[in-house]
This record gives C-alpha cells, structure tokens and sequence, in this order.
C-alpha cells in the first residue's frame, strides 16, 4: 500500500483489509500488508524486499497522474526495466476524457507509462490502468489506490487470475463463536485439550471486550472434509465452554436475545439505574424490537426508583440503592407495570465517584424477574465508567438469554 | 502491528492508524507500517528488518496470554535474549486479578515473562504490560494491540519518551473544533475566506459522523507565536461557524450538556420513543451526571406513552406517535413527572420497517419543554436504523446546548 496519507494517520487503510479478507476466504495465506509512503527509495526498496518473500505480491497506489505518484517509476527501476509509452494506452485515457467532452491533461499521460515488461490491467472504471510484472520468480500486481478502483480491478482482474494459476483446490471455512463469561485465559484453559490441527484447523483469539470471540478456521483440499472438520472443532468448543457461547459469526447478543423472545412470544421490560438506558438502546438497536419491548425505565434517582417502581423508601434507607432486594423490586415493579413476561433490574456503582470500602465502584446489582419468580445476584466488575456500563449490559442481557436455556429463574438460584 | 486477524481481513487496523496520526501531528515521520501474522518467524524477520530501517520501532499485539500470542517470544530470538520471568510483574497480575475476587489464570504467567535487557513499561488499564528493548541503535516499544491498552500506554508512556529524546525543538499546537449542523461542504464554503497560512497554519476535515470536525494545527520555531496563531485562526473559525461549533477538542456533547445543565443548576428528563435510550445512554456516559438527570423513560409503545406520559390516546388515534403535538405532549409529561428543568420528547421511525408515504423511516420529531414553554420540530433524517438512532440523539442533546445558548425556548420558535 503505498502513500503518504497511510502513513500519516491521515487516511484508514481500507484497500489492505478488503483484499486480504477477501484472499483468505479464498484459501490464500496472506503474510504482510506494507504501508509506505509517496517516496520512491522506500518504494523500491520495499518492492525488492517482497520479491524475496513472496510468490504473489498485490501492490496499490501511487498509479495517478501527479507528482507524487511514483510507483511506475519505482517499479522499473527496482526490476531494472525501461520506461515505454503505450500509445493505445494513451489513446484509450484521451478517449475517456473526450466522452466527458474534455480534453486530457497532459498530466495523465504519465499513466500510459509502464515498464517496458508490463502487461496491462485495463481499468474500466478509472484514468489508471493496474499492471502485472514477473520479476525473480515474483508476480506483481499494480492496482490504483482509488478504493473503488482497486476493488473492481483486484474482483475482476487480480483474483480470478490468481485462482486459476493455483494448482489444487483448496477449501476453506471460518466460523466465529463468541463468547461472554469467561476470559480469554479463561477459554485457553479449557481449550487446552483440544488439539485443531488434528481436524486441519486453526484457532484464534479476538478479544471484543466484553466479549471474547474464538475464530475456527478449516482448510483442506476435499470440501466435505473441511466442513466437517469445522462442524467437530465447533461441536468440542461448545461443549467445553458449557452455554458461554452466546452467538456465531455475525449475530450480536442483542439479537440473540430478541430471537429468544420472540421464539417464546415473551416480552421484556427493563428498570436500568447504573446502565442509563445502555441496555435499552441495545435492545432497540435490533430492528422489530417493538414485537419484544414496551419500555424501559432509567431511573436514576432514589425519588424515580420509588415514584414510578415502587421500590420502598425504606428498603433503600435500610439496605442502599445499590443492593439486591432494590434490583428484585426495580424488576417486579418494571415487570408489572408493563405487564411484560420478564422484568430486568440494574443497579449499581460506575464510577468515578459514588464508590465506599463496602461498595467499590463497579458494585452492581442484576435481577430477573419472570412468571416463576425473581431473583438478584451481586458483581464486583473492574474497568472504567464506560466499561461498567458495558459489561453490565452485558451481563444483564446474556441473562435473559440463560433463563431461556436454564429453565427460568430457578437456575438462577443455585 | 502483528496478529492474524490484520491479515486476514478480520479486523481493520486501527493501532498503527492513531499511532501514526500522532506521531505526524508531533513532527515526527512515519516511514513504514508492517503488519504480520501470528507466526514467530515472521515476527522475527519483521523485527530484525525494522531494526537495519529505523531508529525507532513500535510494536503491537502478542503480548496476551493465549498460544498465539508470540511476539515476546520471537523478539527474545531475533535479539539473541533470554527470556525471564519478572517476580514482581506476576505479582501485580495476579493482585489484578485478585482484585476483581479472582485467580490469576495458570496462561496469563506468561504476561510476566520478558527478554532479560527489557525494561517493563507498566500497564495500568489492563493485564499485558509493555516493555521496551535496545538492539543494535535501534529502541523497540512493545505495546499490547488491544487498542485501549495501546492508546493509553502510547500517549502516557512512549510518546512523550521520543518527544523528550528528539533533538532540537518544534512546537506544535493543535485544535479540533467540533461541529454539528452544518455539512462539510457547508463548513467549507464558511471558510472559503479563511487563508491558514498567513497564521503558519493548517486546516484539515475530519468528517466524524454525524459530528464534523474541523482540525487547526499551528506550528513553528516559537512557541509563543505558535500558540497565538492558533487562538486566532480558532477564533475566526468560531465566528464563521456561528454557535455550531458544539465543543473543543475531546469535549462531547453530553459533557458539554452536562457543564451547562450544572453551570445552570437545571435539571433535564428525557422521553425517549424511537432513540430507545440512547440519549439517556449518552447523557449518563458522563460522571456526575446524577446531578442533572433524575430520569428517562423509554416508551416504544403508544400504551407506554399514554400511561407514564399522560398523552391523551386520541392525539395518537389522530395524528399518529409520530408527530409533532406527541412529542410536545412527551417533553411536558416527562418534565412534569420528573420535576425537572427541561423535558426532551423524542418520536419517529428508526426503520427499517415502521415508513409510509407520508412519515418515512428517518422521520422525527423532537420537542423541548422548559418553564418558558414548549417547541417541537420535525426532521426527515437519512441512513440506516443504527445512524437515524444516532443523528437523532445528537439532534435531541445539542437542543438542550441551544436552549441555553438562545435565551430559551423562543429561539426554537422562530
């Protein structure tokens, strides 16, 4: 990838992440991604440098018509090529230009120059045709730096091509199981036992705080193989992880969560203190949440608590806001007031303030509610004001989900 | 930066992204970014590369406890180190853990092991410390990939190192202006007039959706000038931008909406229906905010609405949940229920379902009631349901920074 915007924090780098997602779909092994910027001995230098590690290399950018466009350049003289004009080249940019009813800039014929070596990558979609070049056994492929440029020519050109020029075929499966409950450590120990390579599979590691995502990866020559493979790997992580996994590949918590609902016909109302309308917002990030929630209550004052829940003042006195009967009665009172199926309650300390000896910040409070009772459990959770609120949203969603799998409130109570 | 997962396409890098931004802001020149997998070789080749290259090198990701995390391991290697497990670092994981009531993982021993001439740059937001190594000239950071980590251990640690380290002197001052209301065309066409380089300034867009923020930076040889011609180009800015120009630097809405609630001693409610607590979400991000918001209320249905915010039934029969007197009607209840200040009413459709003709998904209405009277405004915003969601937050809490600015609810009704 070459330009000073990457290089500079100035610009994302997109063109690197599209195309190795895509290589490594396809059973390609991506081994570097190399950001330089618009000079040209680092150019060089990095193009000599892949060439003695790679048999592929993709290269983007620096193909324009300006003065700090110096791939072409670079590339000739790191492979020790000449520089030739390809008048049809030219001629196909003067004809873009002369549809818009314009005529070229003299600029742009600097993009109807490539090494003498070169054969040409046409670009329907831009000025900037891309070019392939073998040097020392290497193939190089020069694509525009333009994102949607490159993406047409890498899908249309580069990919097809490097496909056919596989020898063998080569499968490959992916499925990301995500996980909430358990560290990182935590999952590494229990995986310990498993060994993927036995199943022609790769395990990795994504931490998504709060949760911890564990990315399965299969690859081999027979298809069924690789899908089965992948399914065994799957079926051995679940059974270890006991019900931690809450959701594969793309699904969130949240839509878990609503699937479940709606699988069940339940609604859920929420009575959020220390979460301030986080679990709320989840709920209803998830489109037709409607069918599943009425409302949600933040209630962040004692006064609120009491007023619209019924939370006895004196409970509150007694035991602070910040206890277990507290969430039980924000729960019921949410429960009954929107006559849903489950009621949550959240109470807690996020922090930075608030905190005391007894209650820490991230002293929180969680209870269900349901048809067949309520019941509270305390956390002591680590982590700033924005973490606190995040894995108690958490933690209170992946509750409703476990009440489904559990059998109700019961399992809550061992 | 190293980890499968940067290329492969899993993740996007974001690490070397901020990394780089900051070190260009401070003067310094990024020559390459190199990402690599998981793989301790290449690891080691990357290292040793970068150590014939630059004088300094940064490193990240594979410092966590799992089997993939490689990199001390390989840097131990290309460096001809020992690796040694430090005492003391063990110790304070595990205190990290035994903090949070729990036992240090057998796998996160590992996070303490360290090439012998390494010195350990702690790690006060998470469990992988840093460390920093001397190879031939050259100094290594090595720094965790989770990006908080990573941030925090970049800009408490190892930035202010190599600006201490740098040889002679640059000032640098920057500013981010950050604006709602107005495009980025919009913002431009404003400034057209506006030359930065007669302050030795420069200007650039960062488009932050739905916010637009405008970047000054000012540098120079004096520091004093530096800063003078900063104040002035920000102050020509704030003129041209008129009131829009919501906060400075890392200022958000919802702090800036904190500070002139307190600043006002005035209290707010919210009656959240289609941002399903978001703005609630966002108001209590901030700490302290207990002080100013007593409650929100999330009624997504009209049985909600009618119930906790006494609007009438047949206002919904008639003119729909999404309208203008609805919203009205929500802003008064809320305000009135809660006895704050000011009530914010918030209705419209999310999407993707829910749109018709008439009221189209991105529809909104919002409404503010505070002692001098109520005002509601529609709004027909574009994008998906999570940007609906998030503009019309956004929308809701810079009318409360109005509602200040403009002397009330009269500024809304003109």
């Amino acid at each position: 990838m070459i330009g000073n915007e990457l290089v500079s924090g100035e610009t994302a780098d997109a063109n690197a992440f599209f195309m190795a997602g895509a290589l490594t779909e396809k059973g390609f092994r991506v081994a570097r991604v190399l950001m330089v910027g618009d000079r040209e001995e680092d150019i060089r230098e990095a193009l000599l440098g892949a060439r003695e590690r790679a048999a592929t290399v993709i290269v983007s950018g620096g193909l324009g018509p300006t003065s700090d466009d110096l791939t072409t350049a670079a590339a000739a003289a790191a492979f020790g090529e000449r520089l030739v004009l390809r008048e049809e080249i030219r001629e196909q940019i003067r004809a873009r230009f002369a549809k818009g009813g314009l005529e070229m800039p003299r600029s742009n014929e600097k993009q109807a120059v490539f090494p003498a070596g070169a054969e040409i990558i046409p670009n329907p979609v831009g000025t900037a045709p891309g070019f392939c070049l073998r040097s020392g056994g290497t193939s190089f492929f020069f694509l525009p730096g333009v994102p949607r440029e490159l993406r047409h020519l890498f899908r249309e050109s580069v990919l097809p091509r490097l496909e056919s020029e596989r020898k063998g075929s080569l499968h490959y499966r992916s499925r990301v199981l995500k996980v909430f409950g358990f560290t990182e450590s935590a999952i590494a120990d229990r995986l310990r036992g498993l060994n993927p390579e036995l199943f022609s599979a790769e395990l990795s590691y994504l931490p998504r705080y709060p949760e911890n995502h564990v990315k399965v990866v299969s690859r081999g020559a027979d298809a069924g193989a690789v899908e089965e493979n992948l399914a065994k790997v799957e079926k051995i992580i679940m059974e270890k992880l006991e019900g931690r996994v809450f959701a594969v590949d793309r699904e969130t918590l949240e839509e878990v969560v609503g699937r479940l609902l709606k699988e069940r016909q339940a609604t859920l109302a929420v009575a959020e203190s220390c979460t301030g309308g986080l679990v709320a917002h989840r709920l209803t990030n998830v489109p037709g949440s409607s069918d599943y929630f009425e409302r949600g209550l933040v209630v962040y004052s004692n006064r609120a608590k009491t007023d619209l829940l019924g939370v006895p003042e004196d409970l509150i006195a007694r035991l602070g806001a910040v206890s277990g009967p507290v969430a039980e009665k924000m729960a019921e009172g949410v429960r009954l007031l929107s006559r849903s199926t489950l009621g949550l309650g959240i109470t807690g300390i996020a922090g930075p303030g608030g905190g005391s000896a007894d209650k820490p910040v991230g002293t929180v409070f969680i209870a269900l509610a349901g048809p067949d009772g309520t019941a509270a459990r305390g956390y002591r959770f680590w982590g700033d004001r924005d973490q606190v609120k995040g894995i108690t949203a958490q933690t209170a969603l992946d509750w409703v989900r476990r009440y489904f799998l559990r059998n109700g409130i019961a399992g809550f109570k061992k």
